[in-house]
């Protein structure tokens, strides 16, 4: 129970009076229990660790570049410069339980594969070349596209260009933090280090791209069997939609990624997002349970995370931590501003746990 | 119990022997029941009263074109060739509890909107300017274009194309004769005539048409929200899936529409596929339960029903009662052929009835 | 499109006042087509062939007991009087597409084991020593209990009763007629006559029958893994329900036998309720889709379906048609009535048909 | 990456072999993020931090008891004797992510009504005439019956005996560390301090309680309608299916509360079971993710986690974290053993996270 309760009651109070409390919380403590009522009670709405944080692209860029010279290629799964919430920085996490970070690889390098019971997503910064192999799948990927890598699935990631040419950078995605406090992660080495490819680059897009059709006989999949999301596609999908739609007053347009072979989220744990705020465009402030790691595929502007302001431009990544107000605005009077992001409301979803509310309707979560 | 086990029995012979049982079944009669063991028993296997049938379009289309003189445009809902199985012409169905006719429009007509419980497509043969509105988005298709219209949602047809162009034909697909059938039948008229429209035409097509991404926070309709598969998009999806698939044996490289909110059919009671039959292909013979009405969209080639050979053109119609070998070819071995189909798949399914076999392992269905 | 249409458009008049449509219609004719305009259209509402009907028990009785020296016992799952619908006799179903009909069976009678896709209940009505054995699982039932039989499982029935005691009597419920007319039905006899059985009898009630706890990691299944719901449990749960309850306006204390693995119908396409009205107690009038079939377990009262007055007794079987307004009345003023019924929901449910609404809300179906 | 790999690759020995690297570390630190191949990567196979824990009810019994000297009966949600893991004793957890403690009430206290997003169960360990309301319905429970509170229904709880009877003791169970956690957790107190009840006591038995048929109409809810089991219908339950089980190797006759609207476990997050032991019986090992509390709800035995013994007798609470082995015995010859437990297996299972395995096939988790 909350700590008003304990004011009103006084019941934290009459047990630090009584000095006859201070042998019995000794004996308990012995026994590897404790007193409810001397414990600072749960919050009365959620009071996550996390706090709102912003971290600049030119900032980092210089150490995911330099990462190379600290890892081989055969470990580049390792070579990644993570993002650390400063409010929990034992967790690991960017924000909640969601992991993120840059990963780095030059021109030929490629890495062990691997799979583990966590979920992930790769969503391409810049360079050329980068390719994607996923359960004998290989994806070859540019800037702004999405990677989905499902748990349990083997996978392994590479740079396919000249070894002199500029390297990749993308950002890693996943609910390691989520996986590891449940006590369900599971992580393996293929022993052949390297799978055998389909022999189709991209077969992925070419089985369940097009949306309005699949493969007949196909079940549904509760990760996506559409493995990546191009950025060409996004873009005109919303574009597409905001010619029908005036959006959300809190997202603009705003567009989940899809699992096709069920309507949902492309992972059981985590969904993707991408939205548009059109020129000027600035949005309400509302908030909601789950965690959110955002991205600025495009453009520049500022979101208001929770009081603090972010000015953000193009490759920034900035956080919101769950049931913190916020508000997004697209700064630039003659040009689109695209926010990616992924989240953990599937997972909230699943266990009955989303709620949200706009700032105006302030006055409960139900 | 089937015939077989009465004939093991006797059980027919004895009581037809019986000179005391004419007194017995008649005094049945009168109470409005009757001696099972006096009724053909159900069958060993699917023995449904539809037979394969073939409807060649130049024989049908010159009475598409005269339905006109007979039918002005507000009632164009009934001007419709209705094609009739011959197994069962009092059921008004095509084959199995399906419908289907040829529907005329010419240019500048429209009919009256109205609604109904059953399902209904429409796939257009012929003809530039057709519209369909359903649910107040304004829908333009053309040739090969599939149209959904869901049970329950108003609709109405018509041609924009000026009053001498060639007319429109498609194709109408209903499960009517199912509904009807169930006591589940309702049918009204919208008092408006007319619906209003969305301002943006085919919007259905930029909201749900990107396949990869959709309209965050759209719920999973039992139903399509995508009501619209233009051709160009879904002949691009079967030659894609055919660059990393051998297809089906059975079907070639066969695809199903699909609805984006579930990944399942676009309609719960009713499926539609288009199959890709390469130059030359050839399949193997298969059944299944449920019955399945097929448009030629495109080439030439011939398919065996149940024993009956059809030699099919473009624009041609035939049909597969439910549990009947079928195989397909493409005559042509330098271009495509495609086929069109409409089937109750996803009410077999429902019910638990759907089984299938292939030629090669004849003995059981299960 | 219905009636009403071709009123005010005169299309039907138009037709048939031209000499020259006389041979447009005959060629239509012979190419297996009919123009749609001049067919009765579908109805503004469910029309559905069948009629009320009311099937005394004490008329139908002695014709029953009587079938035995028709069928020998071997073929005793053909021995049944069938109670056939008079709107549609070439159905050979009570009502819509639900078959029921009285077995009889003689002490000691035991049938060949046989399976079908259709799905199945018996409803005891007299005697004792009646068994089934389903899967394996050997059911032995009393007055009341009901019998689940799901689409193709192995079941045989008997009666471990001595000869000279009084014969068995129950009611048949199948869909057969659904499952014919969709051309899915098949029908096997087991090779071997009879299945061995479990060593315990009625194992089903003691895995499945406590509804508070299950099996650990028994899955879902479509059909009730609980094959026998005994009378003196359904009396007493109704009686509990009672207590806290006021029940349905339109049909009392109403409650649905489940399937303890969904909570769901007993099977995917008929579901079993029980009923009791109150002494003295009338309900409100009513109507919805799909068909039911009654059998009144308890007492004496009357209905009035569709304007029909039937006054029923114990053991007596009366039918509603799809969409027919109906009552119920208790008509014994110091004892409980109770009504079996069984109905095809499940299937309207599983293709979206299902509608229901009360005579108070005339104006529409929605 | 776990820590082999980084073995293999000496990653983190070339990190730290650059005094370069200092700087570069020390830097991110400021960017609030660090390097990947620095920190100890994530474990091979589930490590969490939970050890396995007994708690002798002999030893807790006291301080259950003195605790309504330090809290008064307003506020007795917060007089809980809470079990601490010594893993991660910040987490407030008995094991994982799962809340346990004793909550003793004397005769005619009542606490004030709250709610919160949290699920919670209780199980009550000794003491006549408790009482908790949930949504309005008054339970009345006595020894090793079960309570589910779901999420966000109002609740409070009390004792209706005399003032002078012996107190009431339970066991509360929640998901608290799980829901606080994620940022989710919402809680309030009802402004008029006690809901009103329903007129009849356990209604929720009354019209949930049947297990074989339901109100009709009643759709799935993904919380359990029905709010308490009570011991008698359990015990008999667990005895029933012992004459037609053997029951697990593992567990012994295992058998999963259930929310009768769905077949599935009480709460979306947590589920409860209850097992029997026969005399004698001695069970295999195995693991699984997910977290476990037991409660010894009758006889003696022992219960081997990770390699402890832990001796148990009635009303002892021991845990088993994610991914530990464990086997159980009954060390009475003569008399049934049986162990409640509630856990997380429904989250785990949300998420796709759960995977178990039986010692014998120790080589892999899939």
């Amino acid at each position: 129970m909350p700590e008003e309760v304990s004011e009103q009651s006084g019941a934290q109070g009459t047990a630090s009076e009584q000095p006859a409390g201070q042998e019995f919380y000794a004996q308990l403590a012995k026994l590897s229990a404790e007193a409810r009522w001397t414990v600072e009670p749960g919050p009365w709405s959620p009071k996550p660790a996390s706090v709102p944080m912003h971290w600049k692209y030119t900032e980092l860029r210089p150490f995911a570049l330099e990462s190379a010279s600290f890892v081989k290629s055969d470990d580049a799964a390792l070579r990644v410069v993570s993002l650390i919430n400063p409010g929990h920085p034992e967790r690991g996490a960017a924000v909640g339980h969601l992991y993120t970070g840059l990963q780095m690889l030059n021109g030929g390098e490629a890495m062990t594969a691997h799979r583990h019971a966590a979920s992930a997503m790769r969503f391409v910064i810049e360079g050329d070349g980068a390719w994607t192999t996923i359960a004998g799948d290989r994806l070859e990927v540019g800037a702004r596209d999405l990677v989905v890598t499902p748990s349990r699935l083997w996978h392994e990631h590479g740079s396919g260009a000249e070894a002199d040419a500029d390297p990749v950078i993308w950002q890693d995605a996943t609910n390691d933090p989520l996986v590891d406090t449940l006590g369900a992660n599971f992580f393996e080495l293929l022993p052949e280090r390297r799978q055998t490819s389909r022999p189709v680059t991209n077969s992925t897009l070419y089985e369940h791209g097009y949306g309005m059709l699949k493969p007949d006989g196909r079940r549904a999949s509760r990760y996506s069997p559409l493995l990546m999301f191009p950025w060409e596609k996004t873009y005109e999908a919303l574009h597409a939609l905001a010619r029908v739609s005036d959006g959300s007053p809190f997202d603009g347009i705003f567009m989940e990624y899809v699992n096709p072979s069920t309507g949902g989220p492309v992972l059981p744990t985590m969904s993707a997002h991408m939205q548009l705020l059109r020129p000027g465009e600035a949005t309400l402030a509302h908030r909601h349970t789950g965690s959110v790691v955002y991205q600025v595929a495009k453009g520049r502007g500022h979101s208001v995370v929770a009081g603090r302001r972010f000015d953000w431009q193009q490759n920034d990544i900035f956080c919101v931590p769950s049931w913190a107000w916020h508000e997004h605005a697209n700064d630039d009077g003659s040009d689109d501003a695209c926010l990616f992001s992924f989240d953990d409301f599937p997972t909230l979803n699943s266990l009955g746990l989303y709620v949200e509310e706009p700032l105006e309707e302030n006055g409960g979560h139900q």
